[in-house]
């Protein structure tokens, strides 16, 4: 059994990796490399899997995984720059792949017992990753 | 191959165990223990997997899922009571992953041939539950 | 210039009118004159409708509307039967046009200055009810 | 008759009035006032009003607003920064009211003949504004 | 206060003026010239304008508008060609546009007292036409 | 670690396999067999898995993945007859199960590596097909 919970945050980014020169960048991220950075709402859907407790019917309190859903990723991230602001991301080309395994990480050691099974982390209604275990 | 096929149901109901006291309901289950019930849009998603037949080109006829679905879940569901109105959910507290487990097992007993492998549950835009073979 | 606030809420119902017989009542309301109630995830629009102010780049200050919309609608209907819990509902039968014109003249009354400039209402993906000034 | 066409894009900002100190920008725009700004994947729907043409069956050719939209507007702000990219943003608070009006100004005039009737953007699924003759 | 309903259907077409030669319908319609059709699946929203009925709660009872879209207008169309087997579409070049027109005059005549305020039609999630009374 | 594409391509079809009678077709395919067709606005997902570069922090780049969609796929059935128009669904029935198999056939090919790891191709909002790996 698996419950979804899904978030949403917005957040700025720019694509750049300091190791390659300005065209290279451009040649890889395009438009996603522009100096002044852009931004994304994200959409975030956080997957627990166990079995269900015969006494409350949930696999998990839904409510404790919001909880820590807003500690954890979006008082961090939401209205920030992914570039600059954000702890977890510092030196991390801020992709949705590398975004989406550093909330995986950051989850999966506070929510504990393997529970956290997957993330899938959407950067547009047409792009997204997902991490899952 | 898997084939899904999407419904929507609206229903009411309460989230309470009978055997934990106002406060631990509360508690637990937060204002889904309203005494008076509320409710929901369901969205449902039966996910059925299976070799394509060569000369129909389909896993199975989605109309026939569809007449199941209609059937065994919505013509008992649609504009019920969960708590109350329900012969499958009798003493079965009514969150969304007690009732995708209910929904499985009943769907799966008529498909047969374990070709039902998925249940997905959605009790709002944010929360789902699903169910795996 | 007109700005909305685009919020949700989980509700039960059950469309009765006590001057009508049973099978009138049935006969206009259909499933939804079941007597255990049934329920839906709202979904609300608020518009307001004004000047910008050259000094906020703003109509109004979204974060206010959403704050009284909060204090207002979804603290009173969230996760509450609308027959039995809610004030502003009593004796009213709540279809969603009813609910509509109710929610409509509170955050009126509220927002003042004659802002507020339409209110829409989704019971479901598939009907939904608007009141306009 | 009124047509309609939706694009996309994504733009990143920073809500800040160099008139005001840092507390009342804080005050009035929230975590929108964050230094290093964050962003938002926007909808931009345009819509023309006028007579269907009888020979072609259409009010006007949707691929040459499509076109007129994508020179006009989704070539200088889609991966952008809203405050220090965009000409037309130049010394205005990029919130979705000023940005929705100035799109509007800059297609009324490149399609002309009043034939613009509105123009909506969303800056979330929660938040839009728009702007019509 | 005004009510609407939302129904989907699938069809084909292809758009072409016989009385263009085939490169002024290319330049004209584009793909949707192309000779052997494609499809799409249609959104249609009817709305509903007048005062609610006290004793009902309602504007009108959406159940029979329910009824009379899929009458006149579903049963007609859904998984149909709409140039070659929709009677009202006969010599009609079947653009967003003129389908919304027709479907305005077909309702409009069948639920009659002018109740009938507007008809909107997607062509796609990107594209859409609107008539209103 | 997985990334999705989403694109949307509309496509004209008709289900009917020509050793069946017209009886029998209309049996199992329903409306889909009305001899003229009609159409859908498919939604297809494509999926890729592996492990991230560390320079770029991508799996792939989703430009060349929407590059290759857009030449293999998009290029050959937007807008086209799935019957008649479409190589690579000559003599096959094209149901959502058949064109998914067909998609990923040459995608998996083109992309290589046996990077390609799902396609979901959606029919409707309500009907949809994926294969994997």
């Amino acid at each position: 059994m698996t419950v979804t919970r899904r978030v949403t945050f917005s957040a700025g980014h720019r694509l750049h990796n300091p190791k390659f020169d300005e065209q290279k960048n451009r040649e890889i991220f395009g438009a996603c490399a522009n100096a002044s950075g852009h931004g994304h709402n994200y959409r975030l859907e956080v997957q627990v899997t166990g079995p269900v407790n015969a006494e409350t019917g949930m696999v998990v309190n839904l409510k404790e995984i919001k909880q820590i859903i807003e500690e954890e990723v979006i008082s961090k991230v939401d209205h920030k720059n992914l570039n600059t602001d954000v702890d977890f991301m510092r030196n991390v080309i801020p992709t949705t792949e590398n975004l989406a395994v550093k909330i995986f990480e950051i989850l999966d050691s506070r929510i504990g017992k393997g529970l956290l099974s997957r993330v899938v982390l959407w950067e547009s209604e047409n792009n997204r990753a997902e991490v899952c275990r």
